[in-house]
């Protein structure tokens, strides 16, 4: 009954990593504006699936039908738990990862989240090579750096939520002060998504007119120190998850752009080669996002503060990045040593002495000390476990372990 | 700086009690269609206020600036957790209330949503006395019928979502068969929101073709039975709630009907005075909704089976309303008697005899015995304790007992 | 400044020959909701330039951004008078032509507007080869088939725009009668375009309810003989042209539904095979409409009467096609007739005889005599003049017959 | 079948006088947006009720039914020619007024729209009190200020359709330059609604970004100058009027921050005090458009050039204010003369001496000279004639100038 003919023109696919709130919003966000059909995918079992057909269900009376996605019946949205039903998408979106909670920072999400986003990425891209990948799980710029390595895309193609989240929040709060509608009021934020954003009131403007000329400094003052924090204080309010209605909004207007080919300038977590004076980092500036990805960086005129700031803001994130760097090679090198025990037949009866093992894992200018801190946390963590036997010390590699290496290798064929 | 004179046509003002899912996703639903002003409530502090401040932060993007409701810088959406702030409402949608659990049918929920839903339906409509009550916690119709009771509003002006929402999936279920747009399909599902709702095929079509000119009888009774599953259906597969975007799309159209006076025709909760041979209940009819609530109950020629499954229904509900009738009595019982105990001094070092507390609650045509269970179960619980004092046996509250009786008066003022 | 890169999944092209009321009001609703770029070409200089700088310089208030379409600074919307700037349409919809003046009947535009619609869709399906092609000009169902055959497509990819908007207008009168909302109402009208068209109350709903539960047949009669006439309705109403806003609605749906591979079913005028035993003819009747056209005709269970009514309608449809052909008939043979006297010389001053033409210009088949007839019409409008010289009655092409064949040819390269 | 109760919170009203081609334009945006109510008026006959009944049978696709205007069977619009029916609006807009034609400056229409504007003004306020009057007839700060005066409002409550629109077309070509979608572009155009517009370059930016820092001087220069002549390039285009989908989208932007109390900050002919420098005059400057009309206007720190040019714009708009005084006081004289004509006789057969005449009409300070000018005009039309009876030069009032006064006084009861 279906047309078999492909159409040229088919619309875009939007692939979603992620059905938490941020990312079943988006999907609802997504598919109520007939933007593109969506992919909907979670790797907890139904969840994906539940979100869709309750989309599905919403479809007669939110009026979205323009679709060309044809699975098992579902058009335009489908839930999913397999990487494969994302083939073809023109953007992959990350949303996966553990959300804030109170008292947390962002950081403090930095070793969760980076495996996660680490496998969507790569997961992902696998089965969409063309597509544009958009990161807004927290930490926010780590998190897209690591994603721009694990996808092998040129950075271009790679960018991040944040500035365009942080701006809306600085331009809602301006218009609450001044009681004017939020629409017409235009803010920029630059810098990491965290407490060292750069808020820049001097390209905040209502109806083209600056805000230096509408408030005087202290209430500029208060309402910049009330956007650095204003994730907090929703995340304090909620107790019990972050927001997501606006990350949602923000996420799905860098969609559109993208998708639309809008070349729409706005604040964006985007790779610098030297713009700024920053190089190899992912941090918000602003950019013009059109089908390509990050067309351009657009450098402003930044006063010596300004850009002090912003610095200031580079270096925490390629702190963090380097954090990240350390945890991702230390899960690496976890995996790789519990791969060998495991190829050794450690988890069997057989005998795998320590030195035989590093000898395996060992690479180019590493010595056996090197892995004796994952030894020790391995150990610690039961996965493996030490024994005399012919008066040999050998290594043992326990049901834990063999489940830790399931969970790292992300498949169950043991 | 804002005007001061009030606008002869100010737009509506939507509360919405209760900021889980379905509350808050409604809450977007109005503030984003520019529908009208939403005051969302929740007893929990903060959340609604956080999910208020996350809209507001959104509505830069969404561009929904349409509003008059200016409290404390809030624009179109106020979160609170205070009844005041619901003040002269034109709507008050109750979505507070527990959601299914995976197992549990929606009746499963009587117990505890029962005493919620009337203490909302009687705290918003104290302070919007001219307002339409919406009911969506369910089991439905037995809600409404309650939330009617309570609010002493006339039942024109008293609703219940169910059958639209019913309807909608029916609807997506066609629409998913033929492979039609959804917005070409029309249903009508009647009846409980339950596993006796009643599907009625003949009056369901494809642009104005009935289905029984598109599909064979199985096909019909296949999508009928998965109808009634739906709900279920979305609960196994979330696990942690129920559906909740096409909940809240369904409310969300009701609520447009009623404020701007659509009279649009939809299956919903409403109560009967005869019509279709059924009197004193609230179940799903076809009626149409307008600004005054109810405007008429359609009669629609059923045949024998039709009409059959309809008084099936209805048994149902009317049996629950009958069992809800009892909770809420028995929940008035013990109200009063913790209270007479702590009135008495029994929380203190006071003795009450048993003789003396019944006589002073028992009401005309009670008798002392039929307290018994009520003793029997507020011991049981820990709320009392009975001890033999200068050889009399007195009645002790305890900590707990005043605890219980803080909770059923919703006050601290103890 | 612009992405080289063209994406795959670039939006669809809809190119709308004509830029009067309905072809610019059909450029606003398509630019507006952003469904795809539009091309908007008229024939009079400047007009859909001037129409389309007009939509540019409201998009910014009416947001409507999403496009790909750049040229000359233009995006999503261009106006030309040159068919090589629509190139690669994904939909050409064809509004030129005269419309209504009170009085008047949609057959009596079928002569001049069939040169039209046959240029048209020449024109613009030479540069879009792959394009669906949506006819609107009236007498709509001829101009139909005239634009399929000029067209060369298969019937499949051609269709005319009718039996949706009398269906809307049944829908609309329905919704008036009854006060419901106009979206709650389906209603059926098949048939050719005009006063037989044969509107279905059978499968006319309300919320899926029939509207024979819901009016006596006295009303409906009404109705439908209202539907006949809604044409004419407002062209006596506005004196100086028909209906815009409904046409260029219906319009749109069907592009969308065609565009956005909906499979919407709809009445449209589509080229039946025997379906409803007729033949050869494009006629209103329920179709699916996707992204290949008219994706299947649905053939409902019409009762004797019904089914007469229709072959009426098609009775009349056929008459006007063999009218139309004998038009582009005699109007082929015209410019045969003066472009061979052009090319003899006869608007110089070389001789040019009778009986020398005629041997030119007769075909197979054809007598001297069949041409009495064209050139007794091109004497009386003075484009040729016949004259006695050196005793030969000689044929001369005046000022006036160089113009009419320059306008037939449609070139001004003489 | 409806409703007799009137809802509280009844949708505004907006009346729109003229049903050219901005007048029905808006109305379309109006309904088709749900924003309001809309009566449509226009003196020719059957004009406003075709628009109003084309525009009902579109709203079941476009989906437009949240109103609660019911007259004979019409829903959220309806067409008249009677002012009656605009009773209770919330805002009126006047349209009414001929376009401009090719090489017409706006001024050009002084003469012909003064008497149209005025009468409309009168006529719609009698029945609308309360409402906010919305001025779009060119030329239109001189045509705001008649309106204003005719009204009887105070002058917070009488605006103008201008600077909205300049503003339109220079964010329009800025976008156009720079490739950016124009959402994200913010203009701003001060002065008089012609060639003396004053484009503020300072206060326009992309994204908060000023364009000075996006484009050099001479481009800046070059987007100004097609700015100021942006309307005239549109009338050169389209030969047979004005532009409307850009003038339409404006004015209905204003209509929404009037009618949703938005306090949008927008260019906006608005009543001067004092600000600027500037005294009893209506021109573009920058206000908050609310429920309550102009709630302020804002003075920017202009420089002294951008001082001068407003300025300079504002004495051309009071020259044109002082000449359609003349205009319209010469209009008073002359109905005057014409009904003390009329009075006396002077159209049957009685003599009417003209010193008697301009006995009865001289106002305190006029001497009988003061009417040379219209008694000469008068004469020359054929309104009045003069012949010698019984030695008397008398005064005859001719047909054609009975005529005059019906038209003058608007009326037939003569």
């Amino acid at each position: 009954m279906h047309s078999s003919v492909w159409p040229s023109h088919r619309p875009a696919r939007v692939s979603i990593i992620g059905a938490g709130k941020v990312g079943s919003t988006l999907a609802q966000r997504i598919v109520e504006k007939n933007i593109a059909d969506v992919v909907l995918l979670d790797v907890v079992p139904g969840l994906a699936e539940g979100i869709a057909l309750d989309l599905m269900q919403a479809r007669g009376i939110e009026r979205c039908d323009r679709a060309f996605l044809v699975r098992s019946a579902y058009r335009c949205v489908f839930g999913t738990n397999n990487y494969a039903d994302t083939a073809e998408s023109n953007v992959v979106v990350i949303t996966a990862g553990s959300p804030r909670k109170p008292g947390m920072s962002r950081d403090d999400l930095l070793q969760v989240n980076a495996t996660i986003v680490v496998e969507a990425a790569k997961n992902a891209i696998a089965h969409s090579p063309d597509a544009i990948l958009l990161v807004v799980t927290n930490p926010l710029d780590v998190m897209t750096y690591l994603a721009w390595q694990a996808s092998g895309l040129p950075p271009q193609r790679v960018v991040g939520m944040a500035g365009g989240l942080d701006s809306a929040r600085f331009q809602a709060f301006i218009a609450m002060e001044l009681g004017v509608p939020t629409v017409d009021v235009s803010a920029m934020v630059l810098g990491s998504h965290g407490d060292l954003m750069v808020p820049l009131p001097r390209y905040c403007t209502v109806s083209g007119i600056p805000i230096t000329e509408l408030m005087d400094n202290e209430t500029i003052e208060r309402l910049v120190e009330r956007t650095r924090n204003a994730g907090s204080e929703i995340v304090q309010l909620l107790q019990t998850g972050g927001a997501y209605f606006a990350p949602a909004a923000t996420t799905c207007l860098m969609v559109e752009s993208i998708l639309f080919n809008q070349s729409r300038f706005m604040p964006a977590s985007a790779y610098l080669q030297g713009e700024y004076g920053l190089k190899d980092i992912f941090i918000g500036v602003p950019c013009r996002l059109g089908s390509s990805g990050v067309e351009s960086v657009l450098e402003l005129n930044l006063t010596e503060t300004e850009r002090a700031a912003l610095h200031a803001s580079a270096q925490s994130v390629l702190k963090n990045i380097q954090r990240a760097n350390e945890i991702m090679s230390e899960s690496q090198s976890t995996t790789r040593l519990l791969l060998a025990l495991w190829k050794l037949g450690a988890h069997k009866s057989t005998d795998v002495k320590r030195v035989d093992l590093t000898e395996k894992i060992k690479r180019t200018g590493e010595k056996a000390s090197d892995y004796q801190g994952i030894f020790d946390k391995l150990e610690q963590e039961g996965a493996i476990a030490f024994e005399i036997k012919n008066r040999n010390r050998v290594i043992l590699l326990t049901e834990k372990g063999v489940q830790m290496l399931r969970e790292l290798l992300n498949t169950d064929e043991f």
